[in-house]
């Protein structure tokens, strides 16, 4: 199964929290599935939060924000294809506004599953609410409106 | 002029965005001035956003968080030596909510100013305004609820 991220265009795939062209970076894969998205992900030791045995909050907002705009671009396509059959790579989305809930402090050294529901999609914008969960424990929740740029 | 971090407990000071004990992250440093709170950081070549040229979104959100929370216990900090002198380290604050608001890419190789305002305090919680800027260009603003942990 191919992740969304490796549908984007070569010359928009740089991100460092998704792009599988960025050496450096977290490289998210986030993939479609029947209800929505999902993405599962493990910090590394270095990502603890100010209190240690949690990862910072920067890394949460990370994950909910590429996790969501790849999923806006996978609604998005999938949203087309009910019309058209549609060519070329994955659209690109950037994000508009993220809005994030912070449950319950996220746990280091733990697999953490991500996942996307689409809200609602108008022409160019489409709403996703996420979540960031590690076992049965959600650790953030999310909104994002995304567009689509190209 | 001593950072709002480096006030912060020892034992709290690990977190990978502003953690003057975290050997592999940020350092962002955050500073109360006559408004409000400063803090200023170039991001390095690595934290490229899916679009060559600008910041990745998870970024633009560290930044904002970490400078949050510190201007969250600054304020409070403020607040209660209005009443009474204060003593030990500086409160440790986590975020409860944060939504962002992405107005304009943020570019990379330039210098960012982080600012944040108090909006309101009511016992342990703290709501914060952000702005993230590029010379005068505003790139994102944020709106945060930080509540003290310790």
């Amino acid at each position: 199964m191919i992740s969304i991220q490796e549908q984007y265009p070569p010359e928009f795939s740089h991100c460092y929290g998704c792009g599988t062209r960025n050496p450096h970076g977290h490289k998210l894969k986030t993939y479609l599935d029947t209800d929505g998205t999902i993405a599962r992900f493990t910090p590394g030791e270095q990502y603890s939060g100010g209190i240690p045995g949690n990862v910072y909050g920067g890394m949460v907002a990370s994950l909910l924000d590429c996790h969501g705009t790849a999923s806006a671009a996978a609604f998005h396509r999938r949203h087309a294809e009910a019309n058209a059959p549609q060519e070329g790579p994955m659209g690109r989305f950037v994000t508009a506004s993220l809005k994030i809930d912070f449950l319950a402090p996220t746990p280091q050294h733990q697999e953490l599953t991500i996942r996307g529901r689409l809200q609602a999609i108008e022409r160019r914008k489409v709403w996703v609410e996420l979540t960031l969960q590690e076992g049965s424990v959600i650790c953030a929740k999310g909104t994002m409106l995304a567009i689509h740029m190209m």
